[in-house]
């Protein structure tokens, strides 16, 4: 019948290096200094990186990167998987005892890290049971690297090695990669991805229609880094497409993000919704345009319609929001707008982009209630979501969690509540830890902050439970004013009241802080603000920090 | 790890049937007579469609389709699939002899026909081993349903069944479909496709990116008939994507379909560029536009250059051309354009929008010349195209033409002969048949053909080899003329001269045809004009058709 080649990043790759060998890659390593390569290059050095990861470890060993955007990284992308390991990206914004907890608890062999990145090695690695080689991109700082010993000089390396010939035979359903969550709750816990499920993903999620659809005659930017879900697989769809590939600095800088995007000509960029909101209030402020930006993948929480009506008028760019979980690799639904919605006017739009949409080719959902029943698809009833594909995890490494793998057996509880309506669209209503459950009724926290954050003089809103003796919960906020402005509670209250907000939903405390704690992957932090707020709890309706803020 | 979701056609529908129950299908069954049906309509028809060949067919039963585009013939790609059971796509316009022999060689025991298409039955009915079990989709003719004893009716079996419910677990590498080959030498030969290729080549080939990247904003109307390679993998990519569909009716009238594409906002079509051609030539003669259509796929051959540069300019529509054939499923190379070439003027870009292109990813491409080498990507050497991927053939059914599987083990011969360009463009050079071997060289008669048709007064030209007792083989040219127009040999040549092509390949022979034989795909029949030019064969350069032409 048909032939059966193995589902393995060799598919990805094996094309690419013979028919896209033209297509570009840049890295803008800082904000002055660009290197510019080609997939013939990348498949080249991928090939040497093989080599060099056959000499230095065992045949499955587990191959951490400790690395920014760039060439490199991609290269470790498919060296690392290509040879057989597995890559286990790390996230050089978690704190050190997380991290060194990771690694631990992965058991890197080897990590492949940038040059400045070495220091944080060198720093956690008293903690660390056993210390991977490690080798650093780009120069390293010679106290970092005396502190361990050895470093080896991943570009020297690479060059002197021979290309890996041929193609290796791998089985589809052996390990490809390691990503641990970002651990809001407890501790990380570790996603591990097949070749399979990495090759279906790319294919049916991020090179899909539905999907970013990568193709040849696109440009992607990539400003979710490397170390956060395989930056929504972007890199891989890139490769697998022959899309020009261009990764941004890490620090993002909208002046730097935007010229970028200009002088390379971006098509489509995806990032976290504050990134395009930095990217709006610079291009508003100094002027300028997105040159061939056509559309910007948003994710980690939904784009405010603000956010998407400005970029569709003014510079004729569209949305597109993704759902999904380092569980779900990271892709599940997508908001591509239907055909039948295509002659609308904007603003009747709107509402579709900004939820969570439908699920792709490959992934069932189940929004189910405490009986465990399917809610109706009415957009008003709320259920648990499970999620069911072949790039959705069975299991966390080393049976972490198995309450998320055991409620509905076959599929994966993820932990977010969310509604169906009858057009088929998901909404996510919220965390489960995050819903307030005030008298038997459930408050969404995520609803409250929207509606905060689209008050003139509010930046940021995040809203919180706090234990309350007669309700159970009560809801409150924290939010971060624009220079010169105030905000009381009352008027709070007043502006979510006029805004749809039911009466008994309103929050019952609001405090004014500075920034809003965020996790290493940027998401508001909403373990640490209870903390924070937890002395707030029976206390009448306040409007400023309480004294002493609980310590982290 | 992840889960372990089975690759099968339950994996393109079961999500669709919820998330996309909205989306429209639109069967133009005339002219005149037009079926609207929604997605969710869909699913529920062909749950109850499995539910009746349950009743009817033993599991593994293979049931063929002779069929036109339409909901119904959607229904059962996905119910005969779903089911367990194999789908079988006859083609009605194959002779009744090879028609009969296909049915038998397949094993059929049940066939859903168009209603108009029973009385084919009928007529090859006294050429079977054994009639199978007859289902009509609409009026039969009630001579053709007497002689065939018994025929069941579609849709009353359809509505009275009740829907199957769940999911039916089937192994991804167990078999889902057969096409068979248009056999231009010797009898067709059946490929078989598993549900694992299937779902890959939907995934990876037509709602990629880099391929026709059908999605829940697009409109797509096959053109192509689904009895040809499962209309590209069209309706499946449409289902699993959540696309609009509009079938056309059979009889291609370029009006027709005009209004259709105008009226429903197809997006994107598919078809040979002979439809294409009808249609620029249908908006010349009458004016009008194609309202929302932005890209038309084009596959069988490829499109000239001058039909890409009119709907371009006039009509802002983009082509992208395809390259397969049935034992790749068939899309393996795409035209879809660099990144790097977006901005160049569209003068610039005919050349690759009319090349073969690069291979999508899965599929790996090897041309290799007499002796096994892989030829240079010089775009000048040419060699015999050999494919490898998990939706490329690795034996016909029954064993049929095994030498296309022997001569690079692992990989499938096409029988197609090609170059590859310093870009890693494909371009199909000619089928390894229809080259011509003059003096110990090869000349194309593609290339011949295409620059014979550049001609102003040339409305299409054939070239195919005849015996020639010098040199082997020499090219003569077939070619149908403008109304009032004439061409003589001399003039020919003359015109091939000046555009290009080397004086040793100019034909010795012009005939001037009413018209081309064409094989029931609407390809040029290159056997049967072989055969009608025969006797030119070691005759002087002549330009009138033989007298007297052999039998088809």
């Amino acid at each position: 019948m048909m032939m059966d080649v193995a589902l393995t990043t060799w598919l990805l790759f094996e094309h690419a290096e013979g028919a896209y060998a033209d297509t570009e890659i840049v890295t803008q390593r800082s904000p002055t200094e660009q290197h510019r390569s080609r997939f013939g290059d990348f498949a080249d050095r991928a090939r040497r990186l093989i080599t060099v990861l056959d000499d230095l470890a065992p045949p499955e060993a587990i191959v951490g990167t400790l690395a920014w955007n760039s060439a490199e990284h991609l290269e470790a992308y498919f060296g690392i998987t290509l040879s057989g390991r597995t890559l286990h990206t790390l996230n050089p914004r978690l704190g050190d005892d997380d991290l060194a907890w990771i690694i631990d608890d992965a058991g890197d062999e080897v990590i492949i890290a940038s040059g400045d990145l070495v220091a944080t090695v060198a720093r956690i690695a008293p903690r660390l049971r056993q210390i991977p080689r490690i080798i650093a991109i780009g120069p390293v700082d010679p106290g970092a690297a005396n502190a361990l010993g050895e470093v080896l000089d991943y570009d020297a390396l690479v060059t002197s090695a021979d290309p890996a010939p041929g193609t290796r035979t791998l089985d589809e359903r052996q390990r490809a990669g390691i990503c641990y969550t970002s651990g809001t709750t407890g501790r990380p816990k570790g996603v591990a991805s097949t070749h399979r499920s990495l090759v279906l993903h790319t294919a049916l999620a991020v090179n899909a229609g539905n999907g970013p659809a990568l193709s040849r005659s696109e440009c992607v930017m990539p400003v979710v880094p490397m170390f956060h879900v395989y930056a929504w697989g972007l890199p891989f769809g890139a490769v697998a497409a022959g899309a020009k590939l261009v990764f941004p600095p890490p620090t993002l800088n909208p002046a730097v993000l935007i010229e970028l995007i200009r002088a390379e000509r971006v098509t489509k960029a995806g990032g976290v919704p504050t990134v395009w909101i930095a990217v709006a209030e610079a291009l508003e402020a100094n002027g300028g345009d997105l040159g061939a930006l056509r559309e910007l993948l948003c994710g980690g929480s939904a784009p405010p319609p603000s956010l998407i009506t400005t970029f569709a008028e003014r510079y004729g760019i569209r949305m597109l929001q993704a759902w999904g979980m380092t569980e779900t690799s990271p892709i599940a639904t997508t908001s591509r707008l239907p055909h039948a919605m295509g002659e609308l006017p904007l603003a009747d739009q709107l509402d579709h982009i900004a939820s969570a949409g439908a699920p792709v080719a490959g992934i069932t959902l189940a929004v189910v209630d405490e009986t465990g029943s399917e809610v109706p698809h009415d957009g008003a009833h709320m259920g648990d979501i499970y999620v069911r594909g072949p790039w959705v995890l069975d299991g966390y490494l080393h049976g972490a969690g198995p309450e998320s793998f055991t409620a509905r057996p076959g599929w994966f509880r993820t932990g977010d509540v969310g509604t169906i309506d009858p057009g088929g669209r998901l909404r996510i209503v919220d965390r489960t830890k995050d819903l307030i459950k005030s008298g038997g009724e459930w408050i969404s926290s995520v609803l409250l902050e929207s509606t905060l954050m689209g008050h003139p003089d509010v930046v940021e809103a995040a809203v919180v439970a706090i234990a309350d003796a007669r309700w159970g919960e009560r809801p409150a906020a924290a939010v971060v004013l624009a220079p010169g402005t105030s905000l009381s509670l009352a008027a709070a209250r007043a502006w979510l009241e006029t805004h749809g907000v039911p009466r008994w939903q309103l929050p019952d405390h609001l405090v004014v802080v500075d920034e809003i704690p965020r996790t290493s992957v940027g998401k508001f932090d909403k373990k640490v603000l209870r903390a924070q707020l937890a002395s707030l709890a029976d206390e009448r309706p306040s409007s400023s920090l309480p004294a002493s803020a609980p310590p982290d």
